[in-house]
């Protein structure tokens, strides 16, 4: 593929926005060998001056004016609403349009969802969008979604979440025929929330041809038991939140015994020449920053609210590999089994 | 205090028993000062080879021979009819019978959970007994329940959850005015599902006399935003095992890159001379192991049942610390102040 990929960026998205913005998409351009472009949405007052310190990254971008922007507490109610012409609503039309392969943002998680399944639509046979995160294991990454878009799910949502996530995985991973495991709790008869149970005797009995391996645990999802952990949206959202914290935490402490005394800081100077560093960014929360919005007819990334320069570097990097992925092929592959299962199943509920 | 504290300790329990216990206990027996005493429920035979080696144990503990055990598929429906005189069932009945201050088992959570409702019963206005967890924070340990007990939860459960963790804080760690948060994800209108919400409206209109601090999310956990965090025991089971499961895995890459090359051995020499014991320690999921029930009318410390002698030692420690403060009596104070809220509120429906 020799035209560039091109990556609609909503440039007011997030905390520290626009200058993590293009701090971050100076980091996403250092070194890059295949030809990217950004669409940089929004207020060009703003962004020019942070341009002319990023002439690299000017040099790839086209910045697409807009003084409106959505605000971190927007309602996704109100959103639909109030957001036309925003940074975030245009950014997510370039896809639409076209003119982007994908979009990313750090706005509103909420904001952004709905903004997304208005202009883009849901795929036919998705009945609720779901976001992914990729979580680094010993084998490479795992998928587990979803990780805040549905609170309350209903046994075939997570069936949903099922096809959608091992299409992801397939596509992203380049795993053949990714694993995939539903996430509950370890005791006998204890076992799960009745929603659970049910998902996993539809999973069991859909024919999906999927390789689905029953019931993990949350420490599956660093371990790497499967490749695509389902779970509903909290669930799902409060274990990312805490296994950051955790990896937040053990980073400090790290960080404290290599700067405890003279011998340590002698230890940590020798472990800086060789791997301490690349251990720090594996153990960087910020490394893994990048949800994707899956089942909808296009590709977004949300970034963290509160990413920085290199975290938002991270999710343009996931941006660009979902871009340059197969991956909304595979999913209408998955879909279209999934619509075959569902007319089986009903069927055998005309018949029994 | 120079009576000695009793542990009742179910010998038989856990994935690698009783070899792990007679260790476990030895790891937590050496270098105490202060008098224990250990009650070893199992099979003999088995338990006093092991003792041989441990003098130490010996000394300071009692076998209490029974051939029956729980085993780990038992399910608790069944457990109760069928584990009278079980090692596990002993061990809890120690405490009831006045024998021991405080029992311990690593064997299957729901049979143990299942049996001390049943020998010890819950205190006056509980509904569900919670189990509830340590975590290690910044500036000290969070408490988390439920952590597996309770998979569905009602509002008015999660509220009960709240006072019992509040008052097991309160006892353990020394705090005067424990802060209280309720679990939920973070998005705007996303926010919780009903019952967390309707839990969050009780928390605020129940003038508890309790420092409720409303909603936290997963890393608050390990940044110890407050005190005590409150959540359904799905969603808790999973937040506790992936923060293990990053644990074990951050500590396997610290691990990897200590041992890379000349230089990183080098250096994690200059730092296990100062500091990197310590890390260690502290990134060991085993050393948070032991899940305290709460709501009986007595103190019971599930280990993991995957618990090696230096993590049965950790829940071992914690069951010492239990019987060492006076959290029974902080529970009593706590569940009369709850029903005296609870009592208020049905007089305001009623006239409402």
């Amino acid at each position: 593929m020799n035209s560039p990929l091109i990556l609609s960026v909503d440039a007011m998205g997030g905390d520290a926005a626009p200058e993590i913005v293009v701090e971050g998409a100076a980091g996403f351009l250092k070194g890059r060998r295949r030809p990217v472009r950004l669409l940089l949405h929004g207020d060009a007052e703003r962004i020019e001056p942070l341009l002319d310190k990023h002439p690299e990254v000017r040099a790839a971008s086209e910045v697409r004016h807009t003084a409106e922007e959505v605000d971190m507490t927007t309602r996704p109610s109100e959103a639909v609403r109030r957001a036309r012409g925003s940074s975030m609503w245009n950014a997510v039309h370039a896809v639409k349009d076209g003119e982007a392969h994908v979009a990313v943002s750090a706005g509103n998680t909420g904001a952004l969802m709905a903004i997304s399944k208005v202009i883009l639509r849901m795929k036919p046979g998705v009945h609720r969008p779901a976001i992914a995160a990729s979580w680094p294991g010993p084998k490479g990454f795992t998928t587990v979604l979803d990780v805040g878009a549905n609170v309350d799910c209903t046994p075939a949502q997570l069936v949903e979440f099922a096809v959608l996530g091992e299409a992801f995985h397939r596509a992203l991973r380049d795993v053949k025929r990714p694993t995939v495991g539903l996430l509950n709790v370890g005791q006998e008869e204890l076992k799960g929330d009745q929603v659970v149970r049910d998902a996993d005797t539809l999973l069991r009995e859909a024919e999906l041809d999927m390789d689905y391996q029953g019931f993990v645990e949350g420490d599956d999802i660093s371990l790497g038991t499967t490749d695509v952990v389902v779970t509903d949206g909290f669930t799902g959202n409060v274990a990312l939140k805490t296994a950051e914290g955790t990896a937040r935490l053990l980073g400090g402490w790290m960080k404290e015994a290599f700067t405890g005394s003279v011998l340590a800081k002698a230890g940590a100077f020798l472990l800086s020449l060789s791997s301490l560093r690349q251990l720090r960014e594996r153990m960087d929360p910020g490394n893994v920053n990048g949800g994707v919005f899956l089942g909808l007819n296009g590709v977004v990334v949300k970034s963290h609210g509160g990413a920085t320069g290199p975290s938002f570097a991270t999710a343009l990097r996931i941006a660009l590999e979902m871009a340059d992925s197969d991956f909304l092929t595979e999913i209408e592959q998955n879909l279209s089994r999934l619509s075959a299962t569902e007319e089986r199943m009903a069927e055998k509920k005309e018949t029994a």
